[in-house]
């Protein structure tokens, strides 16, 4: 690495039930001092759930933090020790009622590394069969099925505006 | 909107240099009470910088909040009043020192909408000529520059690891 930021001082200021806030105070490599304020996140998956007949499956849902609904692919907070490919094909079910027989990783991203750590595990699902739908009691989701090319022409037309959606659209078709 | 979390409760526990964060009890469709952990960001935009010759311009740099250098596009938080297109011209010039003659919106994506509002104007820059590089004294950078192949094999084989990075570059040259 040529440039390494050394924590002087580290104070957790909230801790949650999903993120942690640590402000630390840094030494620059130019020997000033920098505070960096960063998210904590336990890292999520993205679920590309693709057809045999080349339709995807999204969900549509409000998020708070927007205040609007979403079109994102499924997807989900890792939870306490669960493996990235077991919490997609968990999420794959939750939200979309769905078992994966063919799970692929696409990619692993950093949401917003300038602020978090959070990581997003991009899965592929194909070879779908209809599972048990067993949503959380508490998540209030809308299954949308579209068309492959429907669904670029969401994204190139700047109607999906969620960015591990983005990825996994651009990662699983284009590619 | 199908649904709705109406806010019956709202703490800003943390209002920082960058970063505030609100905790809200929320009223769900099924009227139990949930907490929303919400990060506010001012925003921030990312640049493909691509040369007349195909050629693409990268940051590294060192991430705290990962504890790692990351490749990226360059890119840069919204300063207050700041629009988006003059935030890319002004990133473009610090982060790379070119200033670009054509500078075409890719698209806005929300970074990490389950708990964050922070969004992020995506553009591609063209026509670049060299301008006087005027870096931030406490931000250090490498530029880095890729063709557009080795950029795209970067991103198929995992090397590309920032989400404002893949999207840029899927976008950009892809669709």
């Amino acid at each position: 690495m040529d440039y390494f930021e050394k924590t002087l001082k580290s104070d957790t200021v909230y801790d949650g039930k999903i993120l942690r806030l640590d402000v630390e105070t840094v030494l620059l490599p130019n020997d000033n001092t920098a505070t960096r304020e960063i998210v904590r996140h336990p890292g999520a998956v993205a679920i590309l759930p693709v057809t045999k007949d080349g339709e995807i499956y999204f969900v549509r849902q409000y998020r708070k933090a927007l205040d609007m609904e979403l079109l994102e692919v499924p997807a989900g907070k890792l939870e306490k020790d669960e493996v990235p490919y077991e919490c997609a094909m968990r999420e794959l079910q939750e939200e979309i009622g769905f078992a994966a027989d063919k799970l692929t990783l696409l990619g692993s991203f950093y949401s917003s590394p300038g602020f978090s750590n959070e990581i997003i595990y991009v899965y592929k699902a194909e070879d779908l069969t209809p599972s048990q739908l067993t949503p959380d009691e508490d998540e209030f989701i809308n299954v949308v099925k579209l068309d492959i090319k429907e669904s670029l022409k969401m994204l190139n037309k700047g109607l999906i505006r969620d960015s591990k959606t983005a990825i996994a659209l651009s990662l699983g078709l284009l590619m």
